[in-house]
This record gives structure tokens, C-alpha cells and sequence, in this order.
């Protein structure tokens, strides 16, 4: 009988072809892939390179793959794992990088365990640089073909927004916005006035919030409209269950302002834009990119999966 | 003896006429003031609005004065004291409003030992509320005769911009500014790429934060812009040492680029402006005007006490 149960797994399992681990500064999520690039499973786990003491990577990576360590396959990761504070430094990739590019410079992990991605890097016209790490698999994954055209938006903790031609990231811009949204929630007089975490999404605070950041014909900029919040709320006009929302839609729609100035200076229309990311997020970006007459085309699930599939599959690790 | 030195003081030391007090969230200052409307002693106190327990406010009160209890003169204060969370609150006194409409508008202490300036108030075009308490007294005092015309700039945590004509605050906006570079530099990832406090300003650092503020041709806003301080450091093309000041000229050159365009806006054509606080962060403030092509004149020291100088008179307390 247990022969004819491993029988059974052989015939009716799809051999796993590849690991792939989009491995971020708060956590790591591994994904089994088939040789279809179909995800089989996904093992999540809180060890982000933030939480890792002493270079014990190794051993976290073994935490991670739980009853996965056995499987015979190659494995590759993107993310902050690549970067100086991660296991081994991927250097950047200058702009234009896509699939291709990135598959060429694949860094190995001392321990020769994993394959891993480079980071992306832009400078602007003034030398500027601006970097991602991960966001350009998850761009890589969001194309159909590998070689679309698209306007990527990205909403995080540092949203970017990526020109995508040939399905290499030309240009790309990041926004601290989530960032700064949390700090000025936890730490500024504009969170003193807010309802306590855990309150209902307030859909009308968060538009108003989008509105006023896109106001036309009353100058001022987000240090002065971020004090809207305050007064608002302090007259009366702004409930303290929505004051949250209103600041989320005032960040979120100043980015989206800019971000749309920023990929016309791109010589993109920025009507339509490809959203990738976590879903109650892009859903947030979606109300406020309509707000702005942007079209939203959301990713397929798990961009940074396919990212991964793609890339590997590129470099030969995947047959 | 004891009689000849209390004749030489009575005729030696002019006698109090006011007493005006300048009192925030964070701490109070007194200012002994002659018949003739001259400083002759100040006295501070961290009792401000926040550290004030059970509404002791008659006791703080008589900590700030020490020994000018006793003195029987009039007694004015400006600032959060005149707030909600103040005192009492003193209602806030639409645009336009000067001199004369706050000597109309005090509130009295609970115990009737202290007037108190009413705060000022602009809603702008749709509707939201700006607000400014103990500013609007600054504002007074700067003004020479009480009837200038000037766009006057407070440099602070929540920095204002007062558009004044004839004498009276006409429109005004509030810029987060102070509190955000706060918040950063505490809590943010840009603050873990800055020196430890009490490092040297970084003159130079702060004037590329101002200079990239302000670049033309390249599209995207404070949100993204800040992002370049995490870059430029990590590049190696910030040190560690310039890091917060390029922070700090990144927001408040977003300010003034802001606050000129709103100058503009209401129809003031921002080539002068009258720099009103504290002379460090004035001078900050200076540095940044002028790459910003702004002319600054320096308020007079002691704005604060001029100002409760000009409303006490014309409330008919002093004679």
C-alpha cells in the first residue's frame, strides 16, 4: 500500500520544477512551481531580512521551505535578500532591464543554495538614482508575454511607478507614500485625531481625501493640504472614524498626481496603468486612479511568482 | 536705606504697564512691558498648554509670573492657551482680521486675571478651514504701524504664510513642514541614514535638499523627492552628516516653491516676504527664500510681545 500511495503521488503530483521566494524586508513567501510555471503550493514565513540575526540566512531559508527542504529543484528569490543588508549583494542593473537582463545577472548564494535576482536602477536627468529590489520580478511576472508595453504601478510602503517598453522597465519612480502615511498615522497630530486602528475603511473619507488632493486652481502643496486633515476634522467636517481614510486618499492622490505628470514627462499617456500588489491596496488605487481618469488593468495573481518563472526559465536554471 | 532704594527703584525702573504672555503647547514666555511698549524683563516657563494637568492654569499661571505676581498691571496672553484645549477657548476670528478686530474680540481668564487673543480663521475656496492661534499676535507686532502690507512667513512645526493688506491677515495657509521633518527624521527609514543629533548643520547638504525641491524639468513631487535622500545616501553621494539637512532644505524648499505659487495665487507677487520667529530656523528660512528668489526683511525681536503690545492698547487695557 504505501508503494502504491508514492505511485499515486508520482502520477497524479506535478514534479516541482522550480522554488521560487520573494523575499522582502518584513517576510518571505516561497512558491512550488510546476514545470508549467503553475504555483503548487506557497509557504509563507515572517523572516524577513529585517528579522534575520548574525547572517543566519541559511538557516532561515530551511525554516521557510519546512518539508520543502528535501525537494530536488533549483531555487531562486528576489528582493530585499539581494540587497547589502540581505545574503549576498545582487549589484543594481541600470535601466533598461527586463526579463533577459536579469536572467544574465543572476547572483548565487554563498551556500550555492539560491539563485538570486539584481535589483533595478534609475538615475533621472539630475543623477538622481532611485532603486527597487523584487518590484522589478513582479513587473517581469505582470507581462503576458515578456515583452508588453505597459504604465506599472506598484502601491506599497515606497510605491513605484516603472515605464515598461519591450518589456524592459525604462524609467521608474518611487513614492514614499505608504511610509509616510504611517508615520504621520502614528507619531504626528494628525493621528491623535484619528479612530483607533481596527475601525471600518471609510470609502467617502478616503475619496474626499483623493478630491482634495487634486483640487484644481487652489495652489498649495501636500505639506499644506496634510493640515486639512487637522482642521477638518477640528470644525467638524470630517468625522474621526474618516480621518484615517482622508489621509490615505490625500497621500495616495498626490502620488497619483504626480506619478501621472511623471510618466507624461515619460512620454506616456498615463490613461491606462497595469496595478500589481496586494489586493486591498490596488483596490484603494484603483477608486483613486479613476478619480484621475487613469484606466486600471489589475496583474494576474502572484506577479512575483511568474517573475521568478520567467527569469529562471530565461537563465536555464528551469528545462 | 531700605526707603532710599525703594525711591531709587520707583524712579530709576519704569513702571509695568503689561504684562503679556506668549503662551503654546509647548512652553509660555512673560514679557514685562513699560508704559512706553518696551521689553524690560521676560521670564519662560515650560508650562505649556500639554504639560498642564486638571486645568491648572491660574497655577501655572503664577509659576510662570514668580515674583511679578504682585505687580499690578493688566495682563494679555496670545497662543494655544486660548484653544480648546487651552484655558478657555477664545473663538477663532474670521479673514480679514487685524490689530483692531482682535482688540474687539478678547476672551477673559475664568478668574478674570487674563485677557485672551482670539485665534484667526480662513476657509479657502472649497470650503476647508485653515487655522492660527498666537500667529495672528506674531503678525501684529511685525507690522510697523499696525497698517503694512506684507506677506509674512512663521517658519515653525506648522509654518504659516499670511498674506496681510492694511494691517489685517487677508488669507493664509499652514505648511506641515517642521512636524513632518520630525516625524521623518524620528520614525521614518530616512532618519537610520542620519547622523546622530547634535551633529554640525550641514550648510551645504541643506542647500541641494532646497535645490532638489525646486529642479525644473523634472516632474514628480515631495513624496518621490524624498525617496532621493534614502538614495543619494546610499549611493554615497550624501554623507551621513548632510543627510538630515538635505531633508530638511528638501521640505522646506517644497514649502516655499508651495507658499510662492499660493502667494501668487492671491495676488501678492512673492518677490518679499517678512520672516517672523526664531532667528536659527529664520535664517534657514532665509537661505531657502533667497535661492527661491524671495527678498526677506526680519521681523522685529519680540513680535510676540509687540503684537499683545498693539491689541492691549487698542482694547483700551493700557492707557
Amino acid at each position: 500500500v504505501p508503494a502504491a500511495r508514492a505511485l499515486a503521488r508520482t502520477i497524479l503530483m506535478p514534479a516541482t520544477a522550480l522554488l521560487a521566494i520573494d523575499w522582502g524586508t518584513t517576510s518571505a513567501r516561497a512558491y512550488r512551481m510546476s514545470g508549467a510555471g503553475e504555483v503548487l503550493g506557497i509557504r509563507e514565513s515572517p523572516l524577513g531580512i529585517q528579522q534575520i540575526r548574525d547572517g543566519a540566512f541559511a538557516a532561515a531559508l530551511r525554516a521557510l521551505q519546512g518539508d520543502w527542504n528535501d525537494i530536488a529543484a533549483p531555487r531562486i528569490a528576489s528582493g530585499m535578500i539581494g540587497s547589502r543588508q540581505g545574503w549576498i549583494e545582487a549589484p543594481y542593473l541600470d535601466c533598461p532591464a527586463g526579463r533577459d537582463d536579469l536572467a544574465r545577472s543572476l547572483a548565487t548564494a554563498p551556500d550555492g543554495s539560491l539563485a538570486i535576482v539584481a535589483g533595478v536602477r534609475y538615475r533621472d536627468a539630475e543623477g538622481i538614482p532611485d532603486v527597487m529590489r523584487g518590484e522589478e520580478t513582479q513587473i517581469v511576472g505582470a507581462l503576458a508575454d515578456g515583452t508588453g508595453e505597459t504604465l506599472a504601478i506598484l502601491p506599497g510602503t515606497h510605491s513605484k511607478w516603472a515605464v515598461v517598453r519591450g518589456g524592459r522597465i525604462e524609467q521608474f519612480a518611487t513614492f514614499m507614500t505608504g511610509e509616510v502615511f504611517a508615520v504621520l498615522k502614528d507619531h504626528s497630530i494628525l493621528g491623535r485625531m484619528m479612530a483607533a486602528d481596527g475601525a471600518a475603511a471609510n470609502d467617502e473619507g478616503f475619496r474626499r481625501g483623493v478630491r482634495a488632493a487634486r483640487r484644481a486652481g487652489v495652489p498649495g502643496a501636500l505639506l499644506h493640504r496634510l493640515f486639512g486633515t487637522r482642521t477638518l476634522a477640528l470644525a467638524g467636517k470630517l468625522e474621526t472614524g474618516a480621518v484615517a481614510d482622508y489621509l490615505s486618499g490625500l497621500l495616495i492622490g498626490s502620488e497619483i498626481d504626480a506619478g501621472v505628470e511623471w510618466a507624461r514627462h515619460c512620454g506616456v499617456a498615463a490613461d491606462r496603468a497595469t496595478l500589481i500588489g496586494a489586493s486591498a491596496l490596488c483596490t484603494r488605487y484603483a477608486v483613486a486612479l479613476a478619480e484621475a481618469g487613469v484606466a486600471v488593468e489589475a496583474a494576474p495573481a502572484a506577479a512575483a511568482a511568474r517573475g521568478l518563472w520567467a527569469i529562471a526559465t530565461r537563465a536555464g536554471l528551469v528545462r
